[in-house]
């Protein structure tokens, strides 16, 4: 019998990684709440018929990359590949009576059965939030700040970039993929066959030809700002005014694009710019005509923006970025003995409520073997209790950084310790502080 | 076209019960780390052969309750519907190299199709927490110690007992099982046709048997104390004491069993007292076997114990416990005109840094809108600024308790309202304490 393997491109995730984490999330958690957002977990299951109404049919996304799960009753459910669709329903659900707009946000796991490649798994977690409701570009500006300051506080500052650009309105859009479209039609026989097939199936990528003929063509070839309405561009005008004023620096990119019918706009990515390949980071759009198409009668503004966790953790740990360890053990207590065992259980626990990372051998193995596991993990201080010690209340007190040993009373043990390490290594946290409790007087 | 519904039985989790969850994962994660757990987060994909190698074929989870998925090589896998088995895995993949035991927690989604009860959703969150390799009796007191910290944090401690008892090993059991079979061999026509049907399938359930014949005949039956080991006695004598020394209070209960192979001695239940049914808020087993059963040579003793979290949220929430809304507002900031936005725009900004909890309308409605919103979500000042007040970089303060109004210039209004909330009110988290940059010096 073999050891069972885990899914393929899943991960188990545990010590330093699950702390990089913990700690992206944490900083992602407290960015959000100080602007307001409040935190949704939608269903990993959802029937597909909302991904199929909410994503092209024809997109790799639903046709090769989903998990299918039938429930027992014959009903076609999916793993949530994305939550744009997900968002949409439980806000339509939800959040049509509440004040708007609303700002939501998300870190939970999503599921594609995607080719691997590096930090992209089949299980992986999205950071995402969501504006709903209001239509108003200092909206976009705000979002696009709101991840900067994400970057900033996990240090990723100096490594990334913002690229911006509008794609307009769908109507704006499809106006001028006709007028571009028409322009060709009788310039047929200068183009290659790339830019043939492209101006049947997505006239827009034309405009990345690299064939010469093709690029002195588009210089007569009419622009898209050329069919934009006023509002149109007045939006992104003041999307980048508002960058200004927030001190977020950006670099527009009009090959920035995304064409789901949905999607107008504003556009952005955050750019890796430190190393290798020049990797987005995060992205957004905004969508106001997705809730039409889950169901509504009007068209919902709304922005979203989302990082992978995985790409950001990677970056987290290969920039100079080192997390503290909380789960650092200053007093490593050893018994020997079933009678110091007992005597150290609530020693443990007291050194624990006085905000001192402590721990104690349960189990009893030989002073030899515990010694090697306090070594290990770097405690700084190592308590022995066996016979004698146990009897007397003292312990054998160990300075594992000044190599010396001293007899010390177990009950001034905790003080003794708490004197030698730093404050600022306790570790303080009172649930208590959380909630207030209604009754306080009733008693048992 | 209708809103697409959410699969049955699964919940968007947002506002209040978002924050009890928030709060219960929090104490948790506190009080594992306390005790030295790691946490550990393993796919929620597994293959189907691992769920079927560790639990009976014919249980009800494998039979009826499993979400399967077949992906797109047509390989079975499985939504995990408990842990055990994942967590045995990924110990076995990645820590048997580490120092032993291991302590692991978890806190993630499980998938069950069962008969949708109260605070039983098909997604459903457990608070799971292992500790593998050693057996010693103090690990399992120990377990039962964090868990009732757990609660007492949650202030839940006036409305829970501790059951416990012990299962023994199987051998133990299948002797005694064995006993008792043929005591009853020659005495079946005094058994009812339930007690003839326990006989065949599990004559352990006889010892519950209502017949008064049964009950009589029991008195001279066999008993599972007389089958047991030296060893097995004083392990669970042992339990008891360190419970005694760690004053957890107990009682103990005999009709506390279960009986997969795999589990063995000590076995538990937090019984919720206060009101209703006695419902188990956890429960606990030792599984010593299990590893076999998945892939090792030997047996590794290991204990869990588990919470589902939606119990435990409902009983938080009908309990006395409020919890603080950290997300109150306490400076809300209204702009009714374009330049208005672009002062208090960086003013929010500066207010977080500050701690302040604070938000800016950022589109533009009417003040009244505006004001109703403010009202709605208990803003305790609310500052407005139009056209003559951003000119004079002022604001007209409403303090909402108080129902009085001043202008007060923008220069001084944090500083006027940091003094008159409470400094418990301001938001303290700093990521930068997290961490340590290796390189601070490194510039662009």
């Amino acid at each position: 019998m073999e050891l069972p393997q885990k899914v393929r491109w899943m991960q188990d995730i545990f010590w330093e990684y699950q702390r990089y984490f913990t700690f992206l999330k944490k900083v992602s958690r407290h960015e959000f709440r100080k602007n307001w957002f409040t935190r949704i977990s939608t269903p990993i299951l959802e029937k597909v018929e909302l991904i199929k109404r909410s994503i092209w049919e024809e997109t790799d996304i639903v046709s090769k990359e989903m998990y299918n799960v039938i429930d027992k009753k014959g009903r076609e459910l999916v793993l949530k590949p994305e939550s744009t669709a997900w968002i949409m329903r439980a806000y339509l659900e939800n959040f049509l009576d509440e004040p708007q707009p609303v700002y939501l946000y998300y870190i939970e796991p999503h599921f594609r059965y995607e080719r691997p490649q590096k930090w992209r798994y089949r299980q992986f977690n999205q950071i995402w939030a969501e504006i709903i409701w209001e239509f108003d570009s200092v909206l976009d500006a705000k979002a696009i700040y709101i991840w900067k300051s994400i970057l900033d506080s996990i240090w990723l500052k100096w490594t990334f970039k913002v690229k911006i650009n509008s794609i307009w309105t769908l109507k704006e859009r499809e106006k001028y993929l006709e007028e571009l479209k028409w322009f060709f039609s009788n310039k047929k026989q200068h183009l290659d066959e790339t830019d043939l097939h492209r101006l049947e199936t997505n006239p827009m990528r034309i405009l990345d030809s690299k064939n010469p003929d093709t690029v002195e063509l588009l210089k007569f070839a009419p622009k898209i700002t050329d069919f934009l309405k006023k509002d149109s561009k007045e939006f992104y005008e003041k999307v980048k005014e508002y960058l200004d004023i927030l001190n977020v620096e950006y670099v527009e990119d009009h090959t920035l694009v995304r064409w789901l019918d949905y999607y107008c706009h504003t556009v952005w990515e955050f750019v890796d710019f430190s190393w290798r390949s020049q990797d987005a980071l995060g992205w957004w759009w905004r969508y106001d005509e997705l809730s039409k198409t889950i169901w509504f009668k009007t068209a919902i503004p709304a922005v979203w923006f989302a990082f992978w966790a995985e790409r950001l953790i990677e970056q987290i740990m290969e920039a100079w970025v080192k997390l503290k360890n909380k789960d650092e053990i200053q007093l490593y207590l050893i018994q020997l003995w079933d009678e110091a065992k007992k005597i150290l259980l609530p020693l443990n626990i007291e050194a624990r409520n006085k905000w001192l990372n402590s721990t104690l051998s349960l189990w009893t193995p030989s002073l030899k073997v515990q010694m090697k596991k306090a070594n290990k993990i770097n405690a700084k201080f190592v308590a022995i209790v066996w016979v004698m010690e146990a009897k007397n209340r003292v312990c054998q007190l160990k300075d594992m950084t000044a190599w010396t040993q001293e007899e010390i009373k177990l009950d001034n043990l905790l003080e003794y310790i708490i004197e030698k390490v730093w404050k600022d290594s306790l570790d303080f946290y009172d649930p208590a502080r959380d909630f207030i409790i209604n009754k306080p007087d009733i008693t048992e």
